[in-house]
């Protein structure tokens, strides 16, 4: 992990914006990395949700000095140098953004936007902090999983030879059953996407993280296989992609087929990706 | 396995038109078939290829009293009943439709033909031979896998609920190194595709086969990794894909994905179909 | 495979003594071989059975010329060259003793015999034999599996430094069930033993096969789960084992762990062998 | 889990007795337990370890409010009510009874103990302060691994019919190498065993809680691959077993196999435990 160059001698402020499912897991994150890695100091400011109270509860049981509801607010505290954000993803720009003009450096948890225009917006924020000295980067977590992170290895130094094609697949089943609820996980305004933002996008990452190549070319479809569900006011239309499926052409000559999937019965959060390259005698 | 009805008293004539790869697994299979499943009786009449001297050596081989060189002398024999046709692709049409014609019973080898408007007239010919009691098919022997046959049972029985996606992977590695040389099967005017045709064909008739649906929409990629192979004369361009990418839709709301390769390095003949139903209670 | 030198111009001719399970299976194996490999010629004479109008019937089916219920006449016969003995264990020892006596050349099933002193006589009668040019070998097939025989190589060559230990389990299920009748192969009279001869046999000759070592110390368990099953006479008492496990010491300092079972509810036919070398840089 | 009865209204005391690879795991388990469970209000209080500025080094980086190098003195503070022992295995029993006898919670890593006395005695003064209201466990972590305790609850169920037979195989590679050098866990005097207590006593933990049934038969074998390593001191002896095998009879019919090893090269720390019942139809 890089390090930051700390602003003064003090430790560096952190908040946190979400407490739910990565809001809970970032946290568990913060709590617990210094104790594994050599990172600069820091310190647990304050955890921001709309629920006032749940808000508070979720700070003290994650270990935050303060919460608040108020994102506003906090990135214009001087005492907080990061900004991490985990609210879903229509949340993401305006917060980033306003973050890094603040001055603060961001995590955006994945999909960065919900639209193209967002997320070009988001990157020409960055790119301008960036001159400044501040930092910014997503969340693809996957990048730090060991088998991952030497298989990429693996690939830099040849021992595939020139690498062909991957096949990647993130395959969950937690909306298997049509009673599953809906959520803001289930609606376009809210999510942007379904299975291809929330989960095929870690395997695109890694399609181009693992090759150093981009993607420049794509053909993909999505599929919505639970047309509505169990909504507080009665069945509700979902409006995000149960599946997707995609194959990709890379800058260097890789194919990959991308493969995600939420409706996947059996497969409770399956991420496998296969590289194959040419023959090495 | 159906029933032929025996013309006459006498066993069924075979014969099988190619001697080489599929020419020796099919030979195999008629010499052994009647000591595991009930068949009608039959002679391993006539093995027909080019090369005369080859053919014949082959014949004696793999268990047929004659070989022969000129397939339309074989198909005009009375003696002969079944024409198993192990031929190159591009001789598909041509060979099927002669022996429906001479009331012949057919088998061919997958994939059926090098163009559609050959499957067609293929097609034609077996539906007005099929009324004159003809018999034909397609060499789709995956279809006789146990474990295929099963979960085609268990998918017709409802216990996978209604099934959702499909992922079908058919992955091989015989052209991983670019020295493999060049063949019949890497030109397309006589093989018509590479992997496509060859393996992919399994895995979406398995699809079809599984489910009882049909494809009716369809986005597809091919790729040729290895654009030149040692030939007699030298590299030879190689004029058919290297590995098939495709999505389909079937009539019943299946999706599925699809994929073939025949560079994909380690994978010697894999076969990998999950299948995807609505959450069982 | 080593060729025979044939006795005159004639082909050898083949005897296979039992026409079950076993019986069928190496009647399928003379049927194909010669399609496959380049062997000496032969022909497939004679299959032998207790029961006239059944083995008549295999003999048929299994493409033999003949049949006949008395293996003495059979292997007395001066056109008899080979004898293939797939009957039950207890008659082993007798037939290939018999068989080599007469000159025959010898083929048995695993496990070689149903006890100790019986094996014993059997590979007296196999070394004196051999000094008048009579081949006898024992039918351990996986021998000749292409990944066992490369795993065999890759041990010779080093490539796995030195081996130290061995897990090898072969696992089925067709005895799970305690519906499943009583047959000759769960009486210690006729089988000698039930998993341990059976299977285990199978992975203990891998271990030794593989490493080139000999077992030389051995602790073992059997045990025997459905104690009665369903016979023509009501429930009769199982006298053979349905799991066998044993840690073996090998001549090289190689340590092994075998198990098999035929109760292993949801294995089929699971032969599955883990070698661990000493680490190689 | 269950809870315990807090003496007062004051949150629990907390302390762990060792600092390296289990304490480091236990402290981490510390600092996040109560963002993800419901329990009872506890404190870190104090991190014990023989040096003393290595140990205060880990307090304050794994969250503990203190650091100390006597355990005696820490056992018989009135704040400490709860004492984790991830000291090395000769310490436990030591440490364990004294601290039970100062009436604190006891929770102790595995192997309990390197000898069967010392073990006798802890569950004596285990078993003496439970009268007194003092609760002690073993840290067998792969109790609550989701996967595991829903196997138990299967077999509890009767899903698998009645548990015939189970294979248990814990495999690790740390040990490959022979440059890996001399650690305290290589000596009998301060380890007792090696892949025995450290890993295959998980597997043995398994194979009793899987079933609720108690071993009672035990036929087992040690091997010690790599007979010396390099120390401080040039070669050293080692001392314990680098693989361990064992048949195990449990109390309600169930045989178990249980393989251990730490040469296992390739597994970086694999359990996988297979469970056969009876035929369910």
């Amino acid at each position: 992990m890089t390090t930051f160059s700390l602003p003064s001698g003090r430790p560096l402020g952190v908040a946190v914006i979400g407490y739910a499912f990565m809001g809970k897991a970032h946290s568990n994150a913060w709590r617990t990395v210094a104790s594994f890695f050599d990172v600069p100091a820091f310190e647990q400011k304050v955890l921001v949700g709309r629920d006032a109270l749940a808000v508070a509860e979720a700070a003290a049981k994650y270990g935050w000095a303060e919460s608040a509801t108020d994102w506003r607010s906090v990135i214009s505290r001087d005492d907080i140098d990061i900004v991490d954000i985990c609210a879903p993803g229509w949340m993401h720009a305006e917060i980033a953004i306003a973050a890094l003009e603040a001055g603060k450096h961001v995590l955006v948890e994945k999909p960065l936007a919900n639209t193209l225009e967002e997320a070009e917006l988001m990157a020409e924020a960055a790119a301008s902090a960036r001159e400044r000295g501040v930092r910014s980067m997503i969340g693809f977590n996957y990048r730090r999983v060991p088998a991952l992170a030497l298989a990429r290895e693996l690939i830099a130094e040849g021992r595939l030879g020139t690498v062909r094609h991957i096949r990647a697949a993130y395959l969950q089943d937690w909306l298997s059953d049509v009673e599953t609820p809906m959520s803001w996980r289930l609606r376009k305004e809210t999510a942007g996407s379904g299975a291809l933002g929330d989960i095929a996008s870690h395997a695109i990452d890694q399609v181009q993280h693992l090759t150093g190549q981009t993607v420049t070319e794509v053909t993909g479809t999505l599929r919505t296989f639970v047309a509505e569900r169990p909504g507080a006011a009665g069945l509700e239309k979902v409006t995000v992609d149960d599946a997707a499926w995609a194959t990709l052409g890379l800058t260097g000559g890789v194919s990959a087929s991308v493969e995600a999937s939420r409706v996947a019965t059996g497969q409770k959060n399956s991420l496998k990706i296969e590289i194959y390259g040419s023959w090495v005698r």
